[in-house]
């Protein structure tokens, strides 16, 4: 982070609230100097925290009021109408506003979609926002988008996404051009339902570094580096993922602590067991972004840990450095004009 | 297995052809005193190979000759016109005269999928046959289907893969009455398309043990016996569990054999990891049933070793056994008649 950038966090969701998003927050502070924050919600809880942890004098933090919570069971619809002086809403409003550059929140994410739609509104050129999010892979890792904000899509969303997806990617790493493929599956005669035989037609056609269809084992693979579905299957995928890595943990775990030779087995091994817990580690995964709106939001976890949401902090700032927003109105607009010229040409 | 069981296996087809599958079959008659196989391939060679393993003389095992083999990569319209008497389609044709209960293949999907569906066609009452295969949860295992045969499905099409596949689960395990999920996901305001919306009401009107909607991580989680989706999610679903356990294992690899210290670490950890890999081992999981046809078509992966190989004919012979086209039938029957008295009551 190169100059002094705003984030709005809010403070009061998730499942531990300001307990664990407090010292979170007030933790990215003391590491990042270009890093200003707004912690938004009940002002006298957060001060007094923030006065605990002895940070009330710091330059780049002030807290901002908000007297609601929206809880995490709470339907979108009457999150919207009932709870504006939410920390979440609060907290899209401060990005609205221009006084943030971006919000981070552990909260329901129906209702943070709902809000951050209703108040920041699509980008431009935007048919539909979605959220996208990194997953580990052997070689780093990759973008994939979407993770369940529509769970219906047309080719021209599928491919609006990709586009979303590459910015994103490459403002996370030195990917000037990220790889992008299209989440398919691989059986020979069935390659895939209409809408992605048309998706795949107008990736083909434009100006991104589209590498074709991928199936779900390839996500993992170093040979993509944005995996595009729609998110129904992307959700799936998503929690397949979590899933799979639960389900091998648990397995290790017992496997490691059958008995005491087993015990003692697994305490020699504990260099490379805590190397691999730290290299698998989701909670370094932690923030998923609705991109395509008119503002950065990030998703935390629910259940996100201090360590977790730092993470989700630490993805807000890397965005709003590199300007998503606009990056994604010029990129989609440029891919407007490229097929527009096509359609000419072919035309004449 | 209580009675003589007889299996056509296609011996022929994979990866590795009659190098890993006769040895398989050949393993499999010697532990199962009630199978019965039917090599299906180039009889010389498999004679021959027979003969090497000193099995000449099995009353149990005989060879139908089949002069032609399908291509891995070859387009299932064509295997369907040119490779009538291919291994692949010769062991399908035995299940159809009769003269076995199930046939098994580890050759081409599309392939397969198209002979036994023009061959075998499907049952009275099936719109769709689907592709169902058990998978590791951490109690015991879970089926899911559809995992590849049908890309877009209608809402009664994922209610008789419910359908078929509790009838695969009882049939494997104790499970008298298997739960019976529908994949969705979980954001609370979004819950799935309105396919799966209309499905679930036919799930909840039917006499299945029908859970409601489950999510990617619960496949693992032992709360549910069979997972029913599309083609399209279910093989997407596949390929990712499939993706994760493989990084998964790559990490550990790597981090268990950074330096000396670690790799002596390992060795002693070694009763540990072996366990742990055995649990978790695919091979046990090979074999995907094309369920909904009017006979039993196993489906090994086409990189098979001996070992998952094996795994696949035991499939084949447990379907068998239970006479799961029959019972899917009867299944169905029930659920239809069911559904007509509950319209009926409704008028009335």
């Amino acid at each position: 982070l190169a100059q002094i950038c705003t984030i709005a966090v809010d403070v009061m969701s998730g499942d531990h609230g300001p307990r664990v998003c407090v010292p979170a927050a007030l933790a990215m502070l003391r590491e990042h100097e270009h890093l200003q924050l707004v912690l938004v919600g009940a002002a006298d809880d957060i001060a007094a925290r923030v006065r605990a942890d002895g940070c009330e004098d710091h330059p780049h933090l002030s807290i901002h009021p908000a007297t609601q919570v929206v809880a995490m069971d709470e339907p979108p619809r009457e999150a919207l109408r009932r709870k504006k002086d939410s920390s979440l809403r609060q907290s899209i409003e401060l990005v609205k506003a221009g006084r943030a550059a971006a919000c981070v929140s552990a909260g329901n994410t129906g209702a943070l979609m709902a809000m951050a739609h209703f108040v920041l509104k699509p980008l431009p050129g935007v048919e539909r926002p979605a959220i996208v999010s990194a997953l580990p892979s052997t070689a780093g890792h990759t973008h994939m988008l979407d993770l369940g904000a529509n769970t219906v899509c047309t080719a021209g969303q599928l491919f609006q996404f990709g586009v979303m997806g590459a910015v994103v990617a490459s403002g996370q790493a030195v990917l000037e051009r990220p790889r992008v493929g299209l989440l398919n599956i691989g059986e020979e005669d069935i390659k895939g339902h209409e809408t992605v035989r048309d998706a795949h037609r107008r990736f083909a056609a434009s100006g991104l570094n589209y590498i074709g269809f991928v199936e779900g084992d390839d996500i993992f693979s170093g040979e993509v580096d944005v995996v595009v579905t729609d998110g129904f299957t992307g959700n799936v995928a998503l929690k397949t993922i979590e899933g799979t890595a639960r389900m091998i943990g648990a397995v290790m775990r017992e496997e490691f602590t059958r008995g005491a030779a087993r015990k003692l087995m697994a305490a020699a091994a504990r260099p490379a067991l805590m190397a691999l817990k730290q290299r698998l580690d989701p909670r370094q995964y932690n923030g998923a972004s609705m991109v395509g709106l008119n503002g950065i939001v990030i998703k935390s976890h629910g259940g996100a840990d201090q360590t977790a949401f730092a993470y989700a902090i630490r993805t807000a700032a890397r965005e709003a450095a590199r300007g998503v927003p606009a990056r994604i109105v010029e990129e989609l607009r440029r891919e407007d004009q490229a097929l527009e010229q096509q359609v000419m040409q072919a035309e004449s």
